[in-house]
């Protein structure tokens, strides 16, 4: 079977950045990943990327794809569901059953949509629950909205929503929104979003599909859509058994070359403790590149 | 006199994107910079951008600078010579003598190529003359390249071009390479690679275009291409009676944060240690990203 120099997991801007490198290199390297564009495809508008005035976030991630593409790497859409080492290689297996073999790898691996995990958000999915505005708010035309969180991935959620829904109800446990001001703003200003403070959800109701929430002092609100925005939390499941190191919050350690604890796997992006924390397109971008640059140095030394 | 919360130094790919990023933090700040785009503006041709497949640094540089006043910033294109600290606010005075007064500061005044400083060597610049392997290597596939120095940068350069070029000549001062011994072992060994020790450029010669370089022994070499990679010199002139800690070859140290050592100076590009010293537009602008999420931090806390 042959063996790769390098396989990046994640099909985000940290993977696709990586690629790009990567091919630059040289490196003789394999792309898989599950959802292409990875979490960044769900923003509706990006508007802090230097290059880009605005750009919803699946265009700006098909730009980046199309580049990794033009340069030869190639892409598998398919599910890592483990990692074993055996000696210097790594060998992954795939959801459908595919295995592949490299003497590096890159997590970039992200991370998914936090839950409210009330006792029956998971029925309601595609019911009327939804941790994607940019996916399901064309649904909600002239109907009422719900937005559950009070950070940048909440306020523009809200934003959006207001110029599809008739009206959006925005619901924070805090008393005041935070994140980026000039959304914060935005949202307190609009006459179409109604911001309930100090709030928090108790219970969905519905009758085959939502119909309303129950907030915890027993209000009920009638809504026909609610968009959960409450953060995010690492795709690391298959990294346990590695011994990968992460934060308490499951975040994986790098070094400043991105390296994690075990020689011959790096990470980059949303998934890592770099950036100082701060988990942006653009920061995700860097990392894989430094990452990239780290691996060709160590591909080179180990030929 | 108005003090403001941020002024950003340099108008390259750091200080656009913390412009970009200042912007959306509603933090009211002037951007002063004496070239429009900095060092990337003279890459003739950018491949590693993620989303652009292939674009002049000037006109990447552009549209970072389009974004960033889209956004409202006032752009002041003048050189700064002088900083002084009165208190916690600091005082910067330019080349045409204007003062301007700020809260923080954010250095990113990147650094400039090394020149060989041969009579003619800005006249090839483009046209066979570069400084960048990465950047223009791809436009000599199968042609002959060739090389100045003998460090990490040069051989990491030779080894790239021996990947495209017919054959690569190595022009070293000095009579064993120097840097990571793998990389210099790697050059020795490669076919496609010609070292020349104890050589030095003398004269570059062509008809509009740059066909061969002159030794200081008098011997003509015929070649289509010449990459200068003999390191770059950080733009810090004015930083020594500011107490600014810098390493060895005055590259700013920063904390994760981009923090310098002095309270209210950040600095971000490529005049700092961060991003594991790959120095590249990418890494640039998420340097600038992380300052200024910083910075909007540290104005907020300090109102």
């Amino acid at each position: 079977m042959k063996i790769y120099d390098l396989i990046i997991i994640g099909t985000g801007p940290a993977g696709y950045t990586a690629s790009i490198y990567a091919s630059r290199y040289k490196l003789d390297h394999l792309l898989i990943g599950k959802v292409i564009g990875g979490l960044a495809s769900e923003a509706h508008k990006v508007c802090n990327f230097p290059s880009e005035e605005s750009i919803s976030g699946i265009d700006l991630m098909m730009k980046f794809r199309k580049n990794a593409a033009s340069l030869g790497v190639k892409e598998v859409n398919d599910e890592v569901i483990g990692i074993i080492q055996k000696d210097k290689i790594f060998e992954i297996k795939t959801r459908t059953k595919k295995t592949f073999k490299s003497k590096t790898i890159l997590l970039a691996i992200g991370t998914h949509r936090r839950k409210l995990n009330l006792p029956n958000e998971e029925k309601y999915i595609g019911k009327g629950v939804s941790y994607c505005a940019t996916c399901d708010g064309p649904l909600y035309k002239d109907k009422i909205a719900a937005v559950v969180g009070g950070s940048d991935a909440a306020n523009t959620s809200s934003l959006y929503l207001a110029q599809i829904a008739k009206k959006v109800i925005q619901i924070y446990r805090k008393d005041k929104l935070r994140g980026d001001p000039t959304w914060a703003d935005q949202v307190v200003k609009s006459k179409k979003i109604e911001v309930l403070y100090n709030s928090e959800i108790k219970d969905l109701v519905g009758n085959g599909k939502l119909e309303a929430v129950v907030l915890q002092d027993g209000k009920k609100i009638e809504i026909d859509g609610l968009f959960i925005e409450i953060g995010s939390i690492p795709n690391n499941v298959f990294l346990k058994k590695l011994g990968i190191k992460c934060d308490k919050n499951d975040y994986i350690f790098v070094d400043e070359a991105q390296r994690t604890n075990i020689e011959g796997i790096w990470a980059a992006g949303d998934i890592t403790t770099a950036s100082n924390g701060f988990r942006q397109i653009i920061t995700a971008c860097s990392e894989g590149a430094i990452a990239a640059n780290s691996i060709f140095s160590y591909v080179l030394d180990n030929r």
